[in-house]
């Protein structure tokens, strides 16, 4: 075991524990274990800004309220929840969703889990998972995958592709962060649809010193903003190359499965779902639904997605059905 | 008539004049007018990187060989074909496209035609043909509007707003030349579509001293380079914003009118198009065609656009019918 591990109870009588671990090369990052220790264990792999806390606990909220928490189908109090911080690898250096599963498959033999019963990955955390089930078939249960697919979109490549090279001329003339703002304010408008646009943005630009600014590009340099306090440039560089470097042969992976796409995704097209689905080698059900939140659905559509997840949960051997708590 | 005035005749033997004019506040473009004296006036406007020249002379190509040239539908050799540079403003300065109908006025002033018989403009160009039919009703005969509607979409605001910030960044950095090709590779995204993308660009990334480059973005970056030889800084920011300024009321139009729609286009969403169809003041038909390319089948679609423009033609009083030359 490494480094700073630390255990704590939290007010609800909840374990957790969270400690550094390595890969054999040296490519080290942060994992959580969320839950009681005999329930069974669950692993929870969000987008490339999600962190190893997919649920609130005392300390601080969870990326994941819609899922994960108190009340959730993610209940830490009957499940041990597990995730990481993703590695992000040396500088310039790349990093594949295999580094991640190889790292999951590391995690999971330090916490004596020779079988886990459930992985439920969205967007980045998809193709993880799919990666960690076509190289440790057996030991991984069931899957979940939100808005994930065998490989990129050409055209999500392409929005993508333009924010890294957007980040490095930032970096490169000493505007970094100004640079990753206007990135994360493009990776909005990929997440994101044009119908929650239009429903949001009405109005006439504002005309002020910094000249005319429209209400959804106030809002995207908002959200640009806030994701610099949150993820440092290199991390962004890293995880965003991986997503379009990723690759996997559905046919060669036979996971009982469920995926979930997203009829209004412009990132993960729902038809790269139903190819996935089409494809796939195991047994699967896919889910499609609509929401005008696109990709960003996973993050949202509590109700939509709450039942599903749930369903999977149920078929975890030995799990207890738990009433899920309906969000208003 | 203003400074640099010249005409020359063709080896078709038709007539070119292109002139200097300027509008009362002093703000001046160059004009064109393409075809025989005596042959229906046609005014003929593309997107804010188009110029004065739709069709091919003997010497250069036209922005719209898919329309108008010999043997297309907007054919020098029996329309008059009249156009300009799109009018800049000062650097920093609004432009609005009812600055752009307003020189046009002005310039059939000067060419003597009180009553343009068509007007036949394709996405920026759609937009000023519509500020012109709104506050010159007795001034138009017949409009055609591809891929324009009474405003800007949210979405489509969103994407320019943050090819307009990565530019002044750019200026701010002394890197505007390698802002600008990221922001037009931003925007071809955006005028074509993900179908065509996913058609055009498969296979692995090549790795190469700069780094991993995906096909997509190679393709994207060698358009955005094309781009900066073509139009500078200010010019890209005051029209890219006057697109967003755009703002008409259909209900107040009622020139007869025809309307291109792209059920693909993600700039100019097909709904737009019906809803300014439905809202029109006047008579008008809705076209809706389907295309790969977007909001870039304008420049692209001859075969479905020539029969869809040669019909708006046929309505002017007088003309002549012609056989359209058929593309392969």
């Amino acid at each position: 075991m490494n480094a700073a591990c630390w255990k704590r109870q939290l007010p609800a009588e909840i374990a957790c524990e969270e400690f550094d671990l390595a890969l054999p090369g040296g490519n080290a990052t942060r994992a959580r274990v969320h839950g009681p220790a005999g329930a069974p264990a669950v692993v929870v792999l969000g987008g490339i800004s999600a962190d190893r806390r997919p649920a609130a606990d005392a300390a601080a909220p969870g990326w994941w309220p819609a899922l994960a928490g108190a009340g959730r189908p993610l209940d830490p109090a009957r499940l041990r929840l597990i995730s990481f911080d993703y590695l992000v690898g040396a500088p310039g250096g790349q990093i594949h969703c295999e580094d991640q599963a190889a790292f999951l498959a590391r995690l999971l033999d330090r916490l004596g889990i020779a079988r886990l019963p459930l992985l439920v990955g969205a967007s980045y955390g998809g193709m993880v998972g799919l990666a960690f089930a076509a190289r440790y078939r057996e030991r991984l249960g069931r899957l979940v995958v939100i808005s994930a697919a065998e490989r990129a979109h050409p055209m999500a490549t392409a929005w993508r592709a333009i924010q890294r090279r957007l980040v490095r001329l930032g970096v490169e003339c000493g505007a970094a962060e100004q640079a990753l703002v206007l990135a994360r304010a493009l990776a909005m408008t990929t997440y994101r649809t044009p119908a929650e646009f239009e429903q949001r943005f009405t109005g006439p630009p504002s005309d002020g010193a910094d000249g005319i600014v429209f209400p959804v590009e106030r809002y995207l340099l908002a959200r640009g903003a806030a994701f610099v306090e949150r993820i440092g440039v290199e991390r962004f560089l890293a995880l965003s190359e991986s997503i379009d470097l990723h690759e996997i042969d559905a046919s060669s992976i036979d996971t009982p499965a469920d995926f979930i796409g997203v009829r209004q995704d412009q990132l993960v097209p729902v038809e790269q779902m139903r190819e996935l689905a089409r494809r796939y080698g195991g047994p699967c059900r896919l889910h499609e639904i609509d929401s005008p939140f696109g990709h960003d659905a996973f993050l949202k559509e509590c109700d939509l997605l709450a039942p599903l997840v749930a369903n999977s949960i149920d078929t975890i051997p030995g799990i207890e059905r738990a009433a899920v708590t309906e969000t208003a």
